[in-house]
């Protein structure tokens, strides 16, 4: 009996889905990289029961699995190719609970992370981690990923916003990670391990998470035009350095802002080179806004702040359509580079010279806050051509030289796989591969994706 | 030639310590648990080349190590026994870098918590985890133990504020995990792995902290006497449920009471019978303290609230006695269960019936912002009896069964290791053995200890 055959019995009717259509669907994500062919089939699981029942027939006939979300990575991790059962969660999207005595909820990881921030609105709560992609993306994959996002600085990133977690591990098993409490030091943190192992290390099927509860009072917002974004990369560092905490602190470039008046007919240009966007929130906000306010006027620049959001709302926007207009200009390859913060302007620096050594722009976004950069490489066509990944490859190490990260958020996926031991090392790569070993001795979890598994018990990967 | 000839050969002079005192003092913690016998030697390391220099010599001659900071851990996890090489960093305590626009110390790891914390306020930054014992503990200790303390459920437990970590693996090499950024998604979280592991996956050399800028305003503190520990555990559940965040919040029930008015020959009992302490800080403090104030007196009971440091202090020093007062009447035995927030009346009732059902008395604080008791058990003499572990295993079983854990910040050691399976279940164990195995295959780190490594290759361990 075929692969397709045993999925198809075991799991309940509709859930075994093998139109084309579909299945070409799981083959690319956000990034745009398509795997090299159709993947078996996709199950759209519609309880833990399902996923483990995957995961034995995985097992029993060497299968590899793919577990998949929304599908809006943006660095391949989510791809399924040739071979290759698409297991997604997407469909278990329900709210289990949710405590407001106890400041958590628990959740299916299908669930859109806007969306069940819209319900956790009604019981006074939020859960923190702001992907871009919120309206989009779903919480399993925010935490298989470990997402970011514009707050981390202030509200931390999505390791700090997951309690406990249940995980069906490659061979259909259930374990049960973390503590519905606070605080919990009983063995290894294998709750932290699982965040952003990018589905190699268990399919996530159940999440308890750690809410806030709303932030009131004012949001107080600063819109602030530079000569160059050197100084507003530094102006950005000065804010932290003096022990302010903004919520958002978000830098645009001037290759951004020259896209942004190309898409909207604007004429952002006009008023200076870079663009510092700033929140504040809490019972501070308006202090520290002035404060900020003080730090941009010492160092010259001109800055508007204000507390309607009607018009903070306007300013944001900017912020908002950098990559629609971006895309506008071609494809994109949406790096992540991380830095200490004070060494933002010169990784700002290298981006200039990588433009002028291969005569090529990459508009650069940054969370200023955190010293998390996008530097973006527009090209026409499909696939990314070497010169890119070239230019690519030498922003890395110089990231790496500056104490900085490949990735800040959006993880290594199949595009960065090639550069991570250059972060990591030989050792702790191994290390790594042998957890791996530990947890999907088969090798059939995401093959091919982050690291290459000790044994390559599963087929070929494209 | 003997292992601490090889030692004292491979070391600089004075590092190798036979003195038995010293020894001997390796045996035991604050849990006041004491090994089977004198350990070989202590190697008080001065450098990562010496603790790299003595994992090398363990391993070439299959000698268990155990490293240790300071010795205030509560379960018993850094105490060496027969055969055993004791591995001190102490006395690597310098602060190697204070950076306030990356918002990051770099420091070895035998630094005391406390002193490190005074050398960071003339930066105006602090390192937010704060254990009862951070005075003399190590902030390398604190790290292995993931310590916890008072502040945790408003700035987080240990995990959240270690950004990256230096470790010495068994076999002496050196591996660096986690980031110097704030936001940092390459690979598996070794850093939080690490973080937590009591000594068994390998010996932390220097570690990155994440710093915060000094609270600034001021600090609004609450002193509430209650008719019972079930109100007061019932009005922090409240205070949590209503989104108000406590940079304190601690809750002391009559036994503890008791035995504070025999130590000081106060009358703290003619006040009530539980006390509840709340400090508020940041922007918002005095506004947050009113909104308490309010919960607490719709429950019924009396509070008073002051701004003033000085009285504020006397109200903290009840708190501060507990330890002291309790130590006075017999040998404790401090536990440290964890339950979701709401779950503290049950806890706290729970505790009640054992003190009938075992006819002793079991004096308990809480960490009521967080859901941490401590129920302290008193006895006689030097070895916990029978009767106590099986109170305590009672008690365990209880946390768990409302959703709670055995430890929230003390770990496992070797005091709690026979219930980590009750909490993990045999599959989680399992992996958590086999994870062990990668970092230390021969099963030389801090045997005996938290859980059974999967290859048993050094001596029993006592």
């Amino acid at each position: 009996m075929d692969i397709v055959e045993q999925l198809t019995r075991a799991l309940p009717a509709g859930t075994v889905i093998t139109d084309p259509v579909a299945l070409d669907a799981c083959r690319t994500d956000r990034s745009g990289h398509l795997s090299c062919g159709r993947p078996l089939a996709l199950v759209e699981a519609r309880s833990i029961e399902d996923v483990q029942e995957v995961c034995r027939i995985a097992t029993a006939t060497n299968t590899p699995v793919v577990s998949r979300g929304a599908g809006t990575g943006l660095a391949g991790g989510g791809i399924a190719g040739t071979g290759e059962i698409v297991l997604s969660t997407l469909h278990m999207n329900r709210i289990l609970e949710v405590s407001t005595a106890n400041q958590l909820a628990v959740v299916e990881p299908g669930i859109i992370n806007g969306e069940m921030n819209r319900a956790l609105f009604e019981h006074g709560m939020w859960w923190a981690p702001d992907p871009a992609s919120k309206d989009i993306a779903t919480v399993g994959g925010n935490i298989a990923m470990n997402a970011g996002g514009l707050l981390c600085a202030k509200y931390g990133v999505t390791r700090e916003a997951v309690l406990a977690l249940k995980v069906v591990l490659a061979d259909g098993r259930l374990i049960s990670v973390g503590h519905r409490t606070v605080k919990g030091v009983t063995g290894y943190d294998l709750c932290a391990l699982m965040i952003g192992s990018e589905g190699t290390l268990g399919v996530i099927v159940e999440a308890t998470l750690k809410l806030r509860p709303l932030v009131t009072g004012n949001v107080a917002t600063i819109a602030a035009y530079l000569d160059s974004v050197e100084t507003g990369a530094s102006i950005a560092a000065r804010i932290s350095a003096a022990g302010l905490q903004p919520a958002i602190m978000e830098l645009l470039d001037r290759r951004s802002l020259e896209c942004l008046d190309a898409y909207t007919g604007g004429s952002l240009l006009s008023r200076g080179n870079a663009y510092l966007l700033i929140q504040c929130d809490g019972a501070a906000a308006e202090a520290e806004a002035a404060a900020m306010l003080a730090i941009i006027r010492e160092a010259g620049a001109q800055a508007e702040t204000t507390t309607d959001p009607v018009l903070a709302d306007e300013w944001v926007h900017v912020r908002r359509q950098v990559f629609p207009s971006l895309e506008a200009q071609g494809t994109l390859l949406v790096e992540d580079v991380a830095v200490p913060r004070e060494q933002m302007p010169a990784m700002f620096a290298k981006l200039a010279q990588l433009e002028e050594k291969y005569g090529i722009s990459i508009p650069s976004s940054a969370h200023a806050g955190d010293g998390n950069l996008h530097p973006c490489f527009i090209f026409q066509g499909e696939d990314v051509p070497q010169m890119i990944w070239d230019a690519a490859g030498e922003m890395f190490a110089h990231a790496l030289e500056l104490g900085g990260t490949l990735t800040g958020e959006h993880g290594i996926g199949v595009l960065k796989k090639r550069w991570l031991g250059d972060e990591l090392g030989d050792v702790q790569l191994m290390l790594q591969r042998q957890i791996k070993a530990v947890f999907d001795p088969a090798g059939l979890l995401n093959p091919g994706k982050v690291l290459d598994p000790l044994v390559q018990g599963a087929p070929a990967v494209c």
